[in-house]
């Protein structure tokens, strides 16, 4: 009788299996400690529903951000689309060099370039507007690489972990350097994150009415930077309390792990490390974009976990819809 | 057999009121048409859960304002209480004024002088401290008319109201001028609302470690005023769609229950006025604090919801604790 009811049994935990692009390694095992401690009642690492709090880096964490973040593509692109409504962007840089086609030059000015291009393209934009014009975007362009719409560039393990921490009563945010109206148009449908659980960077926006008919607009000055420390500052902006986890993959998550590990009681900090060249990309510490250097040295020592795409994930990207 | 059946259907229906602290008046038939309206599935108002959302305003909406804004008298209990690490405050207005118990003199730079005097005892704190401070004051303050402490003075009709959305799938938030880690404190607790849905006024903060130990520090630089036309910035911020409903009480609520009611399909506009000289307070279109002269013209023909305190309540205050 014993063999006949464990079979059953052994198929119905396979089944049940909430990560099942997870490798059945330390990293899992991390994960599932975790949420067992904070969830299991009675138990001393136990936190209340109200207090399960998860934060997640976007670029590099939830979706791939190689050869470039998905949302300088769109800036770019949208350059070349308004070119002919700017005439003097054919002899001011950076805008001279998208229009030649060379980004890399384009990009030299680094975070600032990419904010002047972000400004000259969002500002004076409607919220709708905007979400029309992202929304239209994902719809027709294509990965260079892979040739698949950007949002179907997402990790299949971090959409199960997503789904998991919330089966748990975990309240999942995003907390990413991109900007914040890009991601929300579709964040709700790709991670099942809706808009008001999305922090991100941000220019300003004013509120006017035109033709009689309110609405926000985008202004040309810089709101809000969500990077590096000042991450736990969007997050006690947005949030008002400490996570309870933080996931993120580069040095510009630092200060969010960090704190997030510092609160008291069962913490859990995670970085994803980029280094599957076959199936993803490989890039660490020297790279310019999502460098990952200091987590890397300090992070193990801290008791984060240090997901290696290689070894942890069993695969990389969901099916094609 | 007839009475004997319909008697304890009756019994339940009354039972059941989700809004017992309404008298049976047009405006608590406007809000149970408007709830009813959206969430009756097939009906052509129907909206998805994911877009119920109901934006609050605080100060006058869900508690008093009276005789002063009630983290005004915090900042002025504040000043008092420091007063002695601060000689300087003796002889600089508007903290002279404080210390000479001239508080009219103190406000007379309205906002500015209040934002000086919120700079000048919030900042340098951690924002553990800060909550700290404002619990503590919660605990030991009362209200100089009724005696009982500020988070009593809410509005039982409102907390029905709260708790009635919430049944009905919407997510409640706050968007209030007042400061949002003042009102971080207690209105999970007060009102089911917890910190991450709550929106309000608020100076910068960095990120730092103290002893090794990573802190949000308050900095005395204004980030954000959660006010008229800017309260729809704020809900954009910070929820990144347009609320279903709002609820005000001043010309400070104005744009937000414009912006509200603007959008397609149902909305709700709602405006509390304080007409109940006996049971709370007598006020609006001359009034210093929470003034309310064009939402009283305009409300109306705009099919807002215009709350009589004096007609539409049964009770204001709840039992005390």
């Amino acid at each position: 009788m014993r063999s006949v009811l464990i079979l059953p049994l052994l198929a119905a935990v396979v089944a049940a299996d909430p990560l099942p692009s997870w490798n059945n390694t330390g990293s899992k095992r991390a994960v599932v400690d975790f949420i067992e401690t904070v969830t299991t009642a009675g138990s001393p690492g136990y936190v209340s529903p109200a207090e399960r709090i998860a934060v997640f880096d976007n670029d590099g964490t939830l979706w791939a951000e190689q050869p470039l973040y998905f949302q300088a593509i769109y800036i770019i692109d949208r350059i070349k689309e308004l070119a002919g409504d700017h005439p003097e962007w054919r002899d001011e840089e950076p805008f001279a060099s998208v229009l030649k086609g060379d980004t890399k030059k384009a990009l030299e000015g680094g975070e600032h370039a990419l904010i002047e291009m972000a400004m000259a393209t969002h500002a004076g934009l409607t919220d709708e507007e905007f979400a029309d014009s992202v929304r239209a975007w994902l719809e027709s362009a294509r990965h260079p690489k892979t040739g698949r719409p950007y949002h179907e560039m997402v990790y299949q393990p971090m959409l199960e972990l997503l789904a998991y921490l919330r089966a748990n009563g975990f309240k999942t945010f995003i907390v990413s350097g991109g900007g914040i109206d890009f991601m929300r148009v579709f964040t709700e449908e790709v991670y099942g994150i809706p808009p008001e659980q999305v922090i991100g960077s941000s220019i300003k926006a004013k509120y006017e009415l035109r033709d009689g008919k309110p609405v926000i607009v985008k202004i040309p000055e810089m709101n809000f930077i969500d990077d590096k420390a000042d991450k736990p500052v969007g997050i006690h902006q947005h949030i008002g309390r400490r996570p309870l986890a933080a996931f993120g993959n580069s040095d510009g998550d630092f200060q969010m792990i960090e704190w997030t590990t510092a609160g008291e009681g069962a913490r859990f900090g995670l970085i994803v490390h980029h280094d599957d060249a076959g199936r993803e990309w490989a890039y660490d510490r020297e790279s310019h974009i999502g460098r990952l250097n200091r987590g890397l040295d300090e992070g193990p020592k801290r008791g984060w976990t240090i997901v290696s795409m290689k070894d942890d994930w069993s695969r990389v990207f969901p099916d094609p819809r």
